[in-house]
């Protein structure tokens, strides 16, 4: 273990034995510090939005499939040009020092090792540069909490493009802190510094609050800071926390490479919809001119395979690994998406899919259940 | 604490540290007698009506909107001509006095320090000349449980008349009480005189139970009285226990100039639906034709906002209200509503709107949800 | 305290103090032998028919109508020319010696006390003649388990026209037993004889299990059945257990005075529709060609609303009346039947309602509710 | 008790007192060992299908029918050419040797002294030719788990054929096993060889898990083989596994004489549709081409109902048989089958439906129900 300001991060490394992501959980909370693990698994207000996140995958069914002929289903495929081992990745979250030493710099050797995508966060424990040598050449994108300095959101655009980020996830579903009860509850400060913020005038995000971090942060985000992020870095630019057609559609006119369908996992507007109630919707919109991410809820591989037939082109999810990095360090971030794959890749067995694109193209039963 | 009759009224006068509405009836228990709170907290028959209120929020979802290149929403409003800083209103409330000692004159000053708008109830523990003064200037109405005596019924018009209230709110869904369970648990009685009652020939409402004030009241309500009692003050109108387009055009036809959707908080026909849940058809009926109040089971700022969105103008509450009196007095009063104002103001940043009336246009959604 | 053949039956006679009827099941629990309060409570096979009984009124919510002009509602009613002091009426329940030593004498008086009307039971502990004495001139109706001898068929009808009967309630839905596990669990007979079995050749019913006596009844019911019995009585014959617009349809067209829409109190079907749920489409089949009467689930003067408004005309319960039976004797059924004409005439009030007339009239919403 | 490898099996011989099958599992859950038991109960993931399967039937209500002029109901039925005295018959399942000594052969002599039939499975603990005559002459299936070795599928065909059975079920939902999470809870191996897989080069099946098991079997499975099966044996092809009109017509297309409608008891696609949601359009489509098998989640006579109402020709069930096997043997099997006939003989005569192919066109209401 290793204490930082009081704070005890676990240094473990190793494979973990996974029964399911839902049961890690309680095995990450007994060794995250409370205001750490708090802020993690979160929401706001009183979590309706982030519980329906995961309850909300059972609005849609999964048709099975026999005499289908296949076998040995395929995981890889191609979005954004790059190729993935898995459509399931790394989703950008911010501080993951609150659940190990090593933080997104083990994340990324954990992505890495599954051919997966990972997402570096603007609110990162570690540096820019150094979580991308971890990834060893492994595939990153760089996501962007705009700060009101313009010359801030320029150097760490820089910084990403050096470090050879494959696109820019810029965040436009935070122009302010969600009410997260956790974090007043537990009166939560960052004990960990955020390495990407050493450079902002206000200080390095340790011994701050969420509102805090926040405060630097720009409130008013609009169509022509997608522009101008796309001519400054160009590179591909994906708008995250998208929960409507008519957001997909602006940020698109804006110039958007790709759509994140997102609602934060239920850490922003509680009160709004599922992230998964929305996706089909914007889907149809998008019309494939751009790929689609989805996050939010997603624990299961049948989860993966439904957001897959709904629209996304990718699936991302951030507590879960950030409980197996806990856990296991790299290896544990490993384990997270082997086991997800595992159960995604039986799903997609016996509903007769042999390819994601075959995924993308299943037929989803939306019969009301109760629970 | 002051006792009167044996009862126990808190006379604190404190800030508080909300942090959520719901979580401060728990506090409030604590202090407030059994039967009063009782009164205060209780529904009718099973409280079902009571439960679905604010249960019924979760109908609708707020669309989350980015890219809106807004920030720093704005709370102010102006309805009936009346400019205001929240759109959150302080509901008609009988007998607060059960709550704290200085009752409405208290709740009156918490109110107009946030720069809201206070009703006062028939059923004030205080009088309407005391509340008045003590809202120093700030906009009131007075809320008339109709009397069998017409000439009760002037002399408390001309009293707030006098005091200088905006606009008269006739309750028309009490023409009879509730099986109200809680009550006769409690054998309630009602240990504290009410004010304005001290003018009845029956007496001053001490120590009678619910059914003995209600029998004082009329029970046969109809439009002429509408029309009388704004003939009488030449104020403003605004009929309040309207549960159905049909009703809202009756008090309109009579020259209601406003409309109160409310079902007294689940306090009277229990099996009547949720308030939240009539709002969309009784606004488009209403057609912007007069200002709609709203209230019944609203404890979140996203609560406010839904309302807003379906076809509100103001969003009344009563019981957060009077909890925060009895923790805090008027500073817990302005407490309670700067917390729901504080998550207001997140939602309508999240959901891309800057001004009441941009929330008065967001979409909501419809999504079926199990709980 | 009477005890017969071990089995100990109440003998109170007092006025009760009624907080609500589902409250007065736990109290009766308490002094009704176990046997006989499975029995009495008990559904069929997992009892989901009898939960959704009650559950379903959730499905109708009653709309408050304010500016009615309206006071004091009158609960008085006419049907099948009989001038009732209310609307709510003794449902036909077998075996009344279980919960009280006066049996069907005593629910007779108390339901005489209120004006209201009486149905007796072919499995009644009281014989046809007492009972109707025992109501002392108040209107009876008889209700006939269709015995496979028919002499002993007419030797009950013969008794019940002479007793003075206004009507006969044929039971159509119970020609085999529903399968009630707290009768299995109980391993329960009947300790109390039943007086009109006492001319039946196998006996008077003691000693017996609920399956012994079925074996005496008819279990091929048809319309000619309905003929032959409106014939040879000359009386209107109400056809209870009815369902279905179909079964309503043939049942009038077999000569039945009245449709008696009811699911045996969950105690037959399992995994048939709440009762409730059906009356609408069935009042709108039978269309006023002849009374409805309903039962099934009611304990709520809402509840009796709502059945009058989805199209009963006469509104019947059965358990809660043996609770108070039990508890109270005369007296207890009849402030059983004073409580829920006290909550029912609420209602009316809240619901602008006048009349039992008006109440037939009154709208009805259908929001979907979780809960 | 026998102790085989340490597995301790029941080898109780009785008849069996049942209040209900639900009831049943508890008490087989307290003598068969838990890896066993686990592998019997389990599904897959989080059993959220497992659950839907046996809540679904309250997504569909029986319509009480009375005035039907009928008696004694006939469970008869003749399907696929054989006399049946119940239309309720044993699903094939696997390792029954984990419930008892005797195992299927227990189970056939169970099935054959109500007039029922019996399928035996692949991977069976007694043999083919054992179990079959076991069955006495009652009629038996037979159904395969394709191996990848189409010689060893030849001999377990030519073994069946031989043996007598009037077809063969062709399992098409299990190319891959599900995601069972109570196997890996309790890391189970099968104590008990599977006698059929003695020919398998690889083994008897002892001392493997689940997953070794499956991998021996054929993943790709295609239309091709129900034709090659059909055409090797010249006896029927059932095809189960079946959960949507697309597969049942791509069955029927090639060659199947039958239709088994099945998730296989929620232990493979979680996060699929319950079976008896995805009946009626199957039966649509089949529209009466081939006959119809339905199973999982099975455990009243009114699902029994439900599911001949909803299209199916047969009703299968397993796990209440196991629990009947391990608590009785052969007689707890037969009373397994008697109570739900019981169960069901009941429901057909107060839904007034004389006979098998009465309840076949059964109507069913379908409204909505919370729990």
């Amino acid at each position: 273990m290793t204490v930082v300001n009081g704070y005890e991060q676990s240094d473990n490394e190793k494979k973990l034995d996974i029964l399911n992501l839902p049961a890690l959980e309680d095995e990450a909370k007994k060794i995250i510090p409370t205001g750490g693990y708090g802020y993690i698994f979160g929401g706001s207000e009183d979590d309706w939005t982030l519980k329906q996140n995961t309850l909300a995958f059972e609005h849609a069914q999964i048709v099975p499939k026999a005499l289908s002929d296949i076998e040995k289903p395929d995981l890889s495929t191609n979005v954004f040009g790059i190729d993935l081992k898995t459509p399931v990745m790394m989703a950008p979250t911010a501080a993951q020092g609150l659940a190990h030493a090593q933080g997104e710099d083990d994340t990324a050797r954990g992505v890495a090792a599954v051919g997966g995508l990972m997402a570096q966060s603007t609110y990162s424990s570690t540096s820019i540069a150094d979580t991308a040598a971890a990834g060893n050449g492994a595939p990153q994108f760089f996501q962007l909490y705009m700060s009101k300095d313009w010359s801030f959101n320029e150097s760490l655009l820089d910084e990403a493009k050096k470090a050879g980020v494959k696109a820019i996830i810029l965040t436009v579903d935070a122009t302010v802190d969600g009410y997260r009860e956790q974090d007043i509850i537990n009166n939560f400060q960052f004990p960990i510094p955020m390495a990407n913020l050493t450079k902002f005038s206000e200080g390095d995000g340790k011994g701050k609050g969420i509102a805090d971090i926040y405060a630097s942060a720009a409130q008013k985000i609009g169509p022509d800071d997608v522009r101008r992020i796309a001519e400054y870095t160009d590179l591909p630019v994906i708008v995250k926390g998208v929960q409507s057609p008519e957001d997909a559609m602006r940020a698109i006119g804006a110039g958007a490479a790709g759509i994140y369908v997102s609602n934060h996992g239920g850490r922003q507007l509680n009160g709004g919809p599922a992230s998964f109630d929305v996706l089909e919707s914007i889907a149809k919109a998008v019309n494939h001119q751009v790929p689609i991410i989805f996050d939010s809820g997603v624990r299961r591989g049948s989860h993966v395979f439904k957001a897959l037939a709904a629209g996304a082109d990718l699936v991302a999810f951030g507590r879960p690994v950030i409980y197996g990095l806990a856990l296991g360090g790299a290896q544990g971030v490993q384990s997270v998406f082997e086991h997800i794959d595992h159960e995604l890749e039986i799903i997609m067995q016996l509903a007769g899919t042999k390819t994601i694109e075959d995924v993308k193209h299943a037929p989803l039963l939306h019969i009301h259940y109760n629970d």
